[in-house]
């Protein structure tokens, strides 16, 4: 039970050398431990959260109607604020490539990008909900050591469980192409099966339970092979859930592991100080 | 596997001292152990039911033609009765305040205020089917140690799990914007997705499939994306199971109780001979 | 870990004594060992099938067509056969009243009474399918002692589980109650939700993730309580099924217990012959 | 915990003897090793996916309207392609009756005989999705003994599960009967339960908890039913995750490999210092 030493924290990024100011903004920006690092951290994610709720808000047709102007303007501002953070990053880091190709910087990048493009591609500025990735700091804000092992576990446990969840994944698309298939067969454009990918796409809402009912069989053996392809989506429900189950649990036994140095047995309790087994001393 | 000693029993109340009807009467209000506790317990139980039941059938309309009055009658008695059994418990309890805001208390309270309030607010007397959350008492009188214990088993391993969760949650509601922008985009307003709010709601009608069918994508595009938001949700679904599984199976596993003879520590492995405290031998 | 020693297995019944006939007749019908009570359990499985599979298709409107007059004669003869089987059964076991009393005894019983009730009640008939419980009888014709050992597990499982179980649907009783009544007060009758109880069968629909659409929110604040409710609806998911996945898995632990004789260890693989802890020799 | 020594591995093929033109197309052909090989098995791959590609291209009307030509003669193509290719593998393989009757085998003939078929039978080219089937070949080209050995799990693990599966099934057959003919008492065929099959159809999608919402419930009574067919629905799903989630992690439990270097016994617990077989020091 070799688990791969891994680790989910972000790469480790140095301050550019040079004039003080920018290891001083450095700190502030990239850090996290003393006061001025946890409050441009706090501020940042509630300018983030905001930019969101404007952009959402922006879509009901109410409130545009009013607020039509305070929402363009409100998006242009968070937007140009961003971007000079994202300048200021760049500007503060030894390694700014380093930082930009990183998980964090591609985010960073991506926020600020469709307000730009909606200048050339009406619609595009809604993608700036990407921002919401931004919010996933949260976690290094709150240097909750906790989460990030808790994270880390279940990243492993998806980790390991990868080649079973990819023979499962294939199971299902096999089985989404034969059914839908057979449904275009048994059913046909009149009730609504106008093509096999369409069918496929209704195998999908059929076999996930989801059952929308904008596409549904009308006769009587395709209500059958409807059922029956409804067991098998309801019996696999069973699969993935049993896989991802077992797996944390074999990951979080796994963790606890302190071995008896007289008889090897292991699985002890957190507070046992002797072996449950032998009743050897443990060391921990 | 360190557990904090949690208990989910309410807190410790005392009757007032004074008169002798008061501990008289706090020991049949606030007991459950002897019979008079016990049988003002059922009865209160009982009528609990009851005034729901009044409440949830004075909104069929069918019904309301014929009994309006009764259950306009019923409803205030109900009402008043509560009234009286929470003022007798504030004058029995030795410290009112520490009642009143105990999570009993604050339910008590609760469960007869929407009635008053309907005076002046149509329709707010439905409220007061929080009445419901007075039923939990029931465990109480039942007064098996065996259901606490068994809640507790439950409400420690949500305790446990709570960083998973939040991760987890986290990460459903960063799913949910991101698709419900993209959603709102791909099929418009003229598909029944007006605004991203209302696609965000129609993501996670998806996500969670429970599948209402009273949004649905009509653009293959939509159908596309709509087939991964349903598979991801799908394979979802075996997160928090999978966690909560693992969870509990440890939890229960820690639970099972041999206590040592020789310095009481209990919740031993199930194939534990010596305490993993002191190193004594365990009787089974 | 004690498990109670509980056995699915029927009651046994004895042979009425006197006439030799009765008990040549109880060995046939009541016994699965032999050839000719396995032909008699065979083929009263196979009757069974076809008397549902009559009463199924009697209500298919094409086949009741045509078929009327040869359905309503196969019911009769159908029925007079279980009747004539259902007095044989009385005639050759000792003791009629136990057997009666018994749950295969019932639902024998149960499966001849729809068809004389239907000469005074119109549709009873379709009750029958009653008839359907009868063939569970093929668990005993297998005579798997293995199947007997699965339904034991499962059987034992949900009976451990069962304080965990009742919990649990009481917490989901009264969120129903409660969402059920506040979307009440949200949506109206206007949009559907016309009494408390309709909307009590539609929180069910949602957080079970049914969602036939039938009855969907129109408010925006409906929409948001409803997003609500189905994550709510969406976790509990994860609480039955970890509650019988952690209670098999303690099960199914607990079933292959042999422990070492020079160290206590357990949870020792099927064919291990020496413990894993000490190397001594096992007992089996 | 005996396991029956299973593997999902195909079976043994040889090429044929004769001319050595055979014995270099077999290992072409069946052959994943060399290069030759897998750039074969690359290929096959990619034009069944392609051949695929266009069977479900072809059933979309706006595709079809300007492609139907194209397609036709495509599929054509490909079909003689694959027959080729059948009958190369039936050259060059030993026995080749073996391998018609083998898994893949059946497969490969299954795949080419839709296309010829649908000479006769108009529509019937749409069951060369079958080939889909052909695709899981996959697995062997990736020769990941890896995949081998995680599909192993997951097959032995349903196996192990099948007792328990098999009851679980029964159960919900009988439950679908009974409440579809109850349902069509209640209902009756005004609120679209028009026949017991039908109301069976309906109780399949509500028990997955699927939910189309082509039919629904009108009566109070009928909702009350439903509402209970939910809860059995949704509480049902707990028992094949927790059998499939129990299983796995014994079966994952029990694979887990250190080999005994005294007699090459494997499948040792996580703990295990000494081998269980001969009792030998296992080295770790």
């Amino acid at each position: 039970m070799k688990r791969p030493a891994r680790r989910t924290l972000p790469l480790h990024l140095e301050p550019a050398s040079g004039a003080a100011w920018r290891a001083r903004w450095f700190h502030i920006i990239f850090g996290h431990d003393d006061p001025p690092g946890r409050r441009f951290d706090v501020i940042l994610i509630l300018v983030i959260l905001s930019s969101i709720a404007v952009t959402v808000l922006d879509t009901v047709a109410e409130l545009r109607a009013g607020w039509n102007i305070a929402f363009y303007v409100l998006e242009w501002l968070f937007t140009l604020a961003f971007t000079a953070e994202f300048v200021l990053r760049l500007m503060v880091v030894k390694r700014p490539g380093r930082y930009v190709f990183s998980f964090f910087g591609m985010v960073d990048l991506l926020a600020v990008l469709p307000t730009y493009l909606s200048l050339f591609v009406v619609g595009s500025q809604y993608l700036v909900v990407i921002r919401a990735l931004r919010v996933l700091r949260i976690f290094r804000i709150l240097k909750l050591t906790q989460y990030v092992g808790e994270a880390d576990i279940l990243w492993a446990t998806l980790l390991r469980a990868r080649h079973k969840i990819l023979i499962f994944i294939s199971t299902i698309l096999t089985l989404v192409l034969i059914f839908g298939a057979l449904m275009y067969l048994i059913e046909g454009p009149g009730n609504g099966f106008t093509s096999i990918p369409r069918s496929m796409y209704w195998a999908i809402v059929t076999m996930t339970t989801v059952g929308f009912g904008d596409i549904t069989p009308h006769t009587p053996l395709g209500q059958f092979v409807t059922s029956i392809i409804m067991l098998v989506g309801y019996s696999i429900i069973a699969v993935p859930t049993g896989i991802f189950a077992a797996e944390l649990a074999a990951e979080m036994r796994a963790k606890q592991g302190v071995y008896c140095p007289a008889c090897g047995l292991g699985e002890h309790a957190g507070d046992a100080r002797f072996c449950r087994g032998c009743g050897a001393a443990l060391k921990r």
